[in-house]
This record gives structure tokens, C-alpha cells and sequence, in this order.
């Protein structure tokens, strides 16, 4: 709980963790030296990024720390991830994602069937959010340059079995990729003995700072930059290093990796008594997505016969940050395309609420969340126009009920 | 003078102004939230991004604050420019760029000449560093989509007369980018009613940290974003906002227009005392470039029949940072291509040395500066096996003698 309240909006964007912060500030104004000077103003600086290259590389359980190419965040990542591989095999006119990917893909995607004339194979998810396995398998073939699938939703946390999608990927002779930005640092990961072979994250989702990010390319891989300019990142992703972004993610990876039994026990056992208690005390709601197999911090339920909105602004009253699907998305009218993908339907999608925990919640503020819910979701409905007539959904089947 | 020594390598890197840290600092720990997002972490957030945005648009003379997209750097701005332009404008084939550009312009326009079928005008300079304004005229035609000429050149400081070259450029039908990472903060710039159509900036080079930049899109100009995904920038550059970068860098922007006096006049005046002092007090060298029409902070010396590299070294034996060329060539063996460019001998282009003030240089700095760098000079002549047969150089006529 900080002055300003409880934060459960971890998968939008997260607080830097104040010892990131501190290994940062040397960074802006006294080791500010380009790390390409010959001069004690930078001498320092090529070590520090050189180190958090490794502790991204010890995070991802990645074989060779030259993997690691630092970029300005996720979107930026996953763009060059797509377009690096379009350029080096220009004879293969195919995509595959999925529907559920975050628009850092989509919207590429859409571009590069719009304009570029690609084929784009957009696979689909189930009512839990589980990818379409035979859908998959039938889109690869040896027109496809590259598989661009995210490890985990950023709406629901459902996660994917990627280490399959993988191989099935490399069997038809297509470079996987896949957006990781949600789940690196919330699961462990071992690249070096994966299938995949590129990889976006984004610090901001880890306590690291805006504006940074990372691509995972294993080694040996066809690699296109697209920022061109300066040989920084060994010519793969030009202009000046972004110093302290970098050591910022170094240090953030580095507390993501001793924080990750506790995220995966301690967070996990504070969201699933706050999922359980909205669950038990709250009549038609329902979680999103796929229950057993999910981020360990995140939950979305979808309370029927509500706005989202609505529920935010009265959660915010309280003091408490949520989220209602993606930052991206909020605003618009229409549900998530997550939730229209699933499948939820309308009734409930509007009501669709994402709490993202982090490492820093504590259980008395997930004791207040579960005091505050019941009361904000029974007051909105009192107001509500369909929730006089309306019984439990029939269309869909509550996950749990 | 800090801890560490006596920094006058500006044009490679600035110090991070210790005022925009403090602007900075509570978007890392306390407003991190996502400036899209509904609650409020993020509430602040949307408003110190839009006060940035502001502060650059007034630096730069803008008429429109919605003219200003925030990116990742110089590089990420220079390619956008360039990339948005060839795409806007499909059926023109040529560039008009110059030989003295940034690797950033150059190594791009290299690649679209040799991957993608461009054709690239790479216009010549004398040995003043001038533009050759018979061979731009030439160049301009029809088929030009982009003019992209830096304003200001980061070796040499020499400024080329970019409104004049931006109105052919439009009266040619081609749009106009400039480069103006170096000139931006050190000389006045009134966009509103200038011909230039595209100007990228760095935050790094004016005391905002590495890591965040931004591109000039006159109001009305043809865009195609390179980085797809969410709809942030007006849907120019997708991705979560850097905040803390972005409000880093309208307070730089702030800063420097505060200081344009102070640049204009002390800066310069400090400048032309170490020029001056160094041309009378150490045989065989001259300034490279346009004295007469150079930035304020900038001036770079050409030593002859001695390697810059050591020069540098001893300089900072003296805890004196300077640089050779721009750090992104230091280390290679070849003079800098802008030495080249402008025929400067190779016994003199090994030697150029760059000294690049900023408003946090001092006097008594400059004083000591003075002091060593003759018996620096002098040291490494004693050494030099080409020094004791030499005389003044005869292909090239000093600029002061
Ligand atoms: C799954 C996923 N991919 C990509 C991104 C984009 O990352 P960034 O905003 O750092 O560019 C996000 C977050 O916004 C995300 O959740
Ligand atoms: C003239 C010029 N253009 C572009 C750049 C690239 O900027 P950045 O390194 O911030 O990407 C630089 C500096 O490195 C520069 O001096």
C-alpha cells in the first residue's frame, strides 16, 4: 500500500523498484560517458551494461549473454522480431499468430497483410483461452517465415504451450517467436535448451524502467536490424545505449530471479484468496481465461450486467488500481478483443476486471480488496437497468460456480 | 570540473542536468502509472507528457505541440523520418542525403541503395566542410521522395544553411528532414516558419538522459509510423510512453532555451579562448570545419603527424575527456569520414581532436585545458618518428595560421 493506494494494475505497467532506481541514478550524472569514449566518463559504463546483459541472459535461463539485444521496449522487440525475420527469408509470405496478441503484433500483422501483400494466419483460442492446437498445426508449412506467439495474455495471463508451439514450429521449418512480455519474470524460463528463438520483453513489466526492453536471438540465427546507424549491440540495434534503462533492467532481472519463488507461492496464494473471496461473495462472476494455467499474478473476472469502467472508477475511489482488459483498449466501447476471442460474451466482457498483483502487494491490502468488491459490484447493479431481470448467464459457464 | 574531470566530449553525451533528474524522479517510484490507465498512478502522467511535449515544441519553434513525437533517440528519429517518407511516397526512387551525415542517415540510406533499389544522392563538401549547393541543386528532381541533411555536423560543428536547402528541397517537390541532433539547445530554431518538414533531436546531447528523442512532423506532412502496435503518439510510435524520459526531456528543453544566451555567448566565448590559445600556442595544427559558421560549443583541431587516440589518452592522464572524430568511429584505423570528406591530409586527420563545451563548462576548466594540451602535443611529436622530418603542411592550407 503506497501513499496513493493499492496497485493491482502490475501487468499495465509496474513501479521501479526503488534498488533499480539506485543502481540507475549513477548512470545520468556521473557515469553518463558515451561507453564508446575513451575516457573515464565512460569507462565504467560498458562494464555495467555488459553485467545486466548478463543478468537478463541468467533471468531467461538463456545460453550465451550476447543473445540478449537491448531495444526500447516490448513493442519495439516484437516488431523487429517480425521484420528481422520477413527480411531474411523474403521468399516465405507467411505469418502465423494467434487472435489474442497484445497489438504490438496485431496491428504489424494487419499492416503486413494489408500492404505488404503476407499472408497472415490468425489462430484462435477456446472459451478458456486455450490456443486451437489443430487450427496450428494446419497454418504451418513451408510458406511460413515466422510463428509470432505470446507466452502469456496480458488480460487474462493465460499461458501457452510454447515450448510445443515451438518445436512444432521448427519442424515445419519456421523461426518461432514469441511476445514473453507478460511472463518474464512471473515464470522461470530456460532458452538455452528451448525451441524458441526470439523472445520480447519490456523492463516496465518488471520493476525496470519505461522505455527499455530487450529481443531475445539465439545464437546463430538470420538476424535484420531495423534500427540502422551506429554498430551498438553488435550492430543490431543502432544508436546510443540507453545506459541506464539497461542497468536498470539488469537489476530489475536480477531481483525478478530471486523474487521468482515468492511470485510463484506467496503472490499466487494472495491471488487465489482474492479470486476465491470475489468468487464466493460476488453472484455472477466468473474468471476469464484458463484458471489452471495462468501468471501466477493475475486474475480477471468478469462480473456480469456491469461496466468495467464503472467498477474501475469506484475501485479508484477506493484507492485501488485495476484494470478493465488492456490499457491499450480501455476507453473504446467494444470488450477486449481477448474477451470477444473467448468468446465471453457481451453481458459479461463489459465487465471484465484485471488484478494484476506484483511482488509488492502485501495481504492486508488483498484483505481491503476483498472487503471493498462485493460492495462496488452489488451498489453498481443496484443501478443497473438488466440486473432487476437478469439470472446466471446461460451461454457461458461460469469457471468456477 | 566534477569528481572525475574536465568533460568536453558534449557532442558524444551530456551530463544529465541534476534539475531534470529531480523532474524525472517521481515518475519512476510514485506516478509510474500507465498514462492510458484509469486510476491514479497514471492520472499525472497523461499531463507532465503533455507539458513536455510543450517545452520541445517551444525549443524548437513549432507552431503545433501535436507536431512533436516522442521516440527512443536520434537514431530511432532519423530512420523514422526517412522510412515514413519512402513508404508515404512510393513511386519516388531517389534520396538526397550528404556525405557528411550521421552513420544513422548513412548506414540506412546504404542499405535502401543496396537492399532495396534506391538510389541515393550522397552530396559533397569542401574543405571547410561546406555543402556543395551546385551538385544539391543538381541532385533535386522529381524522383526524389527525402532531402535528409543534418543541421548541424557532430564533428566539426560546421552549420549548413538549412533553410535555404529546405526550400529547394521544396520547391523540388521532395519533402525535407533534418538531422538536427547536434544543433538542437545550442542554436535558436523557429520551425513555424521554416520550409523544414522533418527534424529528429536527442535527448542525450542536450542533458536529458539516453534513451528518449523525438521527431518534428509538420502538421499536415504524410507519416507512416515505423513502430506498430498501440495507439500512443497519435498512433506515430507505438509503445508504452517512456514518462520518465519524455518528461526528462521537455525539462532539458526548458533548460536549454533558458541557457541559448549563455550558450551563445559564454559557451562561444570559452570556445574561441581554447581555440585561439591552442593555435598560437602549438605549431602545425588548424581547426577543421567552418570557423566561421560552427556551432558555439564545438571545435575540433587537427593536429598534425600524431594519432588522436594518443592525444586523447594523455588528455586523460589529465582527467581532460575530449574525443577523436565521433565515438562511433573511435577505434577504427581510418580517419572519420567527415575528415575525408572534406580532403583533410591523413598526417593532420589522425589527429583531430574534438572539444565540445556545454553551459556546465567553466572558465577555470578552459584555463587548465590550455595549460596541458601544448606540452601534450609537444610529447607525442618528441616521439613520433614522422615529426622531425615534417614542415607545415603543404595540400592543405590552415584555416588560422
Ligand atoms: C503482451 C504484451 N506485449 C507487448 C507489449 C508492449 O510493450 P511496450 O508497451 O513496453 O512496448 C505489452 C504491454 O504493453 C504486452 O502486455
Ligand atoms: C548528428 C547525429 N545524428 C544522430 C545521432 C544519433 O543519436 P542517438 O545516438 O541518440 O540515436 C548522433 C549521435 O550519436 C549525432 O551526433
Amino acid at each position: 500500500m503506497t501513499a496513493q493506494g493499492i496497485y493491482l494494475d502490475n501487468n499495465a505497467t509496474t513501479r521501479v523498484d526503488p534498488d533499480v532506481l539506485a543502481e540507475m541514478l549513477p548512470l545520468f550524472t556521473e557515469q553518463f560517458g558515451n561507453p564508446s569514449s575513451m575516457h573515464g566518463f565512460g569507462a565504467a559504463v560498458g562494464g555495467k551494461i555488459e553485467w545486466a546483459r548478463k543478468q537478463v541472459q541468467a533471468l531467461l535461463g538463456a545460453a550465451h549473454d550476447s543473445e540478449i539485444v537491448f531495444t526500447s521496449g516490448g513493442t519495439e522487440s516484437d516488431n523487429t522480431a517480425i521484420l528481422s525475420t520477413l527480411e531474411a527469408y523474403p521468399k516465405k509470405k507467411s505469418i502465423v499468430t494467434s487472435v489474442v496478441e497484445h497489438p504490438a503484433v496485431l496491428a504489424l500483422c494487419d499492416y503486413l497483410e494489408k500492404k505488404r501483400g503476407y499472408t497472415v494466419h490468425r489462430i484462435g483460442v477456446d472459451n478458456r483461452g486455450n490456443l486451437d492446437l489443430d487450427a496450428y498445426k494446419a497454418a504451418l508449412g513451408p510458406d511460413v517465415a515466422i510463428v509470432s506467439i505470446m507466452w502469456a495474455n496480458n488480460e487474462t495471463g493465460t499461458i501457452f504451450p510454447i515450448e510445443e508451439l515451438a518445436q512444432l514450429a521448427k519442424a515445419a521449418g519456421a523461426v518461432f517467436h514469441t511476445d514473453a512480455v507478460q511472463a518474464v519474470g512471473k515464470i522461470p524460463m530456460t532458452l538455452a535448451t528451448s525451441a524458441v528463438d526470439m523472445l520480447s520483453l519490456s523492463g516496465h513489466k518488471l520493476h525496470a524502467p519505461k522505455g527499455i526492453g530487450a529481443l531475445y536471438v539465439k545464437r546463430g540465427l538470420r538476424f535484420r536490424p531495423m534500427l540502422r546507424g551506429g554498430h551498438q549491440e553488435r550492430s543490431r540495434r543502432a544508436g546510443t545505449e540507453n545506459a541506464p534503462g539497461i542497468v536498470g533492467l539488469g537489476a530489475a532481472a536480477q531481483l525478478a530471479l530471486m523474487h521468482m519463488t515468492d511470485e510463484n507461492t506467496r503472490v499466487k496464494a494472495l491471488r487465489d484468496k482474492l479470486e476465491q473471496a470475489i468468487l464466493a461473495a460476488v453472484p455472477n462472476c466468473f474468471v476469464t481465461g484458463n484458471p489452471a494455467n495462468r501468471l501466477p499474478n493475475t486474475c480477471n473476472v468478469a462480473f456480469e450486467y456491469i461496466e468495467g469502467e464503472a467498477i474501475l472508477l469506484l475501485l479508484n475511489e477506493a484507492d485501488i488500481a485495476a484494470s478493465s482488459g488492456s490499457a491499450c483498449t480501455s476507453g473504446s466501447l467494444e470488450p477486449s478483443h481477448v474477451m470477444r476471442a473467448m468468446g465471453v460474451p457481451y453481458t459479461a466482457a463489459h465487465g471484465a476486471t484485471r488484478f494484476s498483483l506484483s511482488r509488492e502487494t502485501t495481504e492486508e491490502e488483498i484483505d481491503r480488496v476483498i472487503a471493498v468488491v462485493p460492495g462496488i459490484i452489488a451498489k453498481l447493479r443496484s443501478l443497473s437497468p438488466y440486473w432487476s431481470q437478469a439470472g446466471a448467464p446461460k451461454e457461458f459457464a461460469p469457471v468456477y460456480s
